[in-house]
């Protein structure tokens, strides 16, 4: 016990320091208002971050840029820009939200559009503001940021896809990101992918990318993302923002079908605290700048193998949005199984998932079992609390309605411990399966919550 | 600045001060196991406590009283039972959770059930352990509290309803409380009410009680009300533990109806933490026992007061549920109005109440009307982003799509510093209204919860 209390001092006094850190920030600061970019401390990076931002290759077709506009951050970059060579093929998924932003909109409805024929392409994203919930003068900035982008590159505006992130509801001061479209273009990089993945950053304390490569029919197919994503995550379509980027040729059409497919249990099984943002936005570009033939028949073995890398590239991504989830200190996987649909199994899923009281029980490495009971019960989906089973990791702690008859807590309570944990549930009804992904809910949360706008 | 700097220090020290307490209390506790009761330190009570219990009235049938039986607390009561006068109407509504408790399955069977021509009735309560997903095992204690209590006070035991709260899946020790039985019978007193309310507490930092008078027919009617609820709180039905008497005389058919009429705009307009209680129940008692004649025109003055004033009490004490919300520092009303249906305009106020973003932003003090946007939009109700309107109190902050010409942030932020909040939503689309009550989320319900069954 005396052990106990030790860590609980150190704890304690690691809070307190960090309080007195807070404190002499708070009488630093000086008093922010709208028209001045923010310095903010940055926070800490999630303990259950990968050891590094991965190796992407370069995809063909394919060049970055990053650029410090002053949107709302001083002292970072907050403009990502994507060139796009001609005859790439767009798709992307957005969003369910009613009150999405203009940029949301914007880029559903040109992709929508008939591309015109060898027409290049490309990609604007800022960070800071969200350009959501801002009227007309929404419309507005997206038309002068891609009427901008479309001019300085030569594209169709119609092909220029824009996404905002940041504060819901101020005004977009777009013309301190059309002042650095130049300046942009100067930069275009088919190495610059890491910076782009730092610009789109928000709440985020680490950049994200994944790659995976496959054999096409001539020549490899390479696939590299970036996504941010970190709270206001509990995407009903797509995350947060995500890019994709493959030298693949793939027609359009066959390229949203395949992305819809996948969104569905790779961001769509993801939360962080519920919350759905007005931007998540996800677009992928297949330039066909690789040696390989094109992908035309979707029965074929190279598109199984360009489906399947796809989806591992996306499910990465979705994990890293997890393992960066506001305050996370622990990556949770929620395994649903033997529910009467794979719908009943999604929303048994996601209602522990987003349960602040099993959140909480894990922050506290607390074997709370009854909550997932609890969470079940709600939801709404059938189940037969005799036939449920909870699992955590490989230990059974309830059955046939109660706890396993060789429950042991020291064994739930070590295993707790743990920084990656399962928790499995099999309801005894059917073949309906889901599996999710989440974070603990902790003090950094709030932390990070209570006072994101100042 | 420098004044919020002082005010952020004076807060911090207090913070530390705290810290150092709860060192103190680290240091002196023992290890804990499940057999041996808890003592806990009282949780601070709530900053939006009322003054002190309320004086309640003594309802004539009805005789109270409470015990330390130590199924998991120490030094405190933790059951009460509530004596029923014979010809007793009983009604009541219940969690619709799948997983719910065998006590609640009991009452629901017993309230289905005849009952035999002039019984009695009995109540009996126990804090500390929910016997809740505890199997077969659930059902016997339930059986053998419901005997013990039946035998005790010679009313049938069809007639006894039972309600446990607290920890999920742990089997409920009744031997316990069966010892205490008859202790318990020797206290019964009419005026032991708010012991009552005491007894049945479990992270709640007050009891609660309310009461209201009504002139009937030849006399005055009472009514008296206890509640307890602090977390787990979404009640899909009733919240967690309510428990009301009145010496009105009515049929039970009567008073069931008008019971689950008024629950759908009282307890079920009620939000803590989104997550809904395996346990929730409320039981309602009409002794008949007042001078008035009985209430038997549902269309008659006389009923309709009554309906007002059991409103009134149910109202109150929903609101002394979300006060004493766990960790809770601000008490919000969200005033859902012109949406296309109530049901709608409840769904847009449910996701309002329920938004950890919305949520920490209140407890942040920060005026973010930008998650209010993301919670209307996300919540699957018709909405339609340019006629929105969002008021904080009397503040308009946003109308027609973006925020309001005349917005102030210096307002805005002013208003958030109340301990009472209003936050208004007008769809702008048709007649559909609907009010919640939530509070905010804070550290405080972090502490509670990582930690609540050690």
């Amino acid at each position: 016990m005396a052990k106990k209390a030790k860590a609980e001092a150190k704890k304690l006094k690691a809070k307190v320091a960090k309080l007195k850190t807070k404190l002499a920030a708070a009488q630093e600061a000086t008093t922010p208002t709208l028209e001045t970019p923010k310095v903010k401390k940055p926070l800490a990076v999630s303990p259950l971050a990968p050891a590094g931002f991965p190796a992407l290759p370069v995809i063909g077709g394919v060049e970055f840029a990053a650029a410090a506009a002053g949107v709302r951050y001083a002292g970072r970059t907050d403009v990502m820009l994507a060139r796009l060579a001609p005859g790439t093929a767009m798709a992307g998924t957005f969003t369910r939200s009613k009150t999405r932003a203009a940029c949301v909109h914007d880029c559903q409805a040109k992709l929508a559009t008939k591309v015109p024929d060898g027409a290049g392409a490309a990609i604007v994203v800022n960070s800071g503001n969200a350009n959501a919930f801002t009227g007309a003068n929404g419309q507005e900035a997206v038309d002068r940021l891609t009427g901008g982008v479309a001019e300085a590159l030569g594209v169709p505006a119609s092909r220029v896809f824009s996404s905002s992130t940041g504060v819901i509801g101020e005004p977009l001061p777009w013309e301190r990101i059309t002042a650095k479209i130049a300046d942009l273009k100067g930069l275009l990089d088919p190495e610059g992918i890491e910076g782009a993945a730092r610009a789109i950053m928000t709440t985020d304390t680490f950049p994200k990318g994944a790659t995976a490569e496959i054999a096409g029919e001539g020549g490899a197919i390479k696939i590299a993302g970036i996504a941010k994503g970190s709270g206001m995550i509990a995407p009903d379509m797509a995350t947060m923002l995500v890019y994709i980027f493959t030298d693949a040729a793939i027609d359009p059409k066959s390229l949203q079908k395949m992305v819809s497919r996948l969104t569905d249990t790779t961001f769509n099984a993801i939360t962080v605290d519920s919350d759905t943002s007005t931007s998540d936005a996800l677009l992928i570009a297949a330039t066909g700048a690789s040696s390989a033939k094109p992908i035309t028949d979707m029965r074929s073995k190279v598109a199984k193998d360009f489906e399947a890398a796809l989806k591992a590239v996306m499910t990465d991504l979705a994990h890293q949005v997890v393992r960066d989830g506001e305050g996370a200190t622990k990556f949770v996987e929620i395994q649903v199984t033997g529910a009467f649909s794979d719908a009943d199994a999604k929303t048994v899923a996601m209602a522990i998932a987003n349960s602040p009281l099993v959140k909480t029980a894990i922050a506290g490495q607390d074997a709370n079992w009854g909550r997932v009971v609890m969470a079940v019960g709600k939801c709404g989906a059938q189940a037969d609390r005799d036939k449920l089973a909870i699992r955590f990791g490989d230990i059974t702690v309830a059955e046939n309605g109660w706890r396993a008859p060789d429950y042991s807590e020291e064994a739930a309570s070590a295993y707790m411990k743990n920084q990656e944990l399962v928790i499995g549930v099999d309801m005894g009804l059917g073949k309906g399966a889901f599996t999710a992904w989440t974070c603990d809910l902790t003090h950094g949360y709030i932390d990070i919550n209570a006072d994101y706008r100042s």
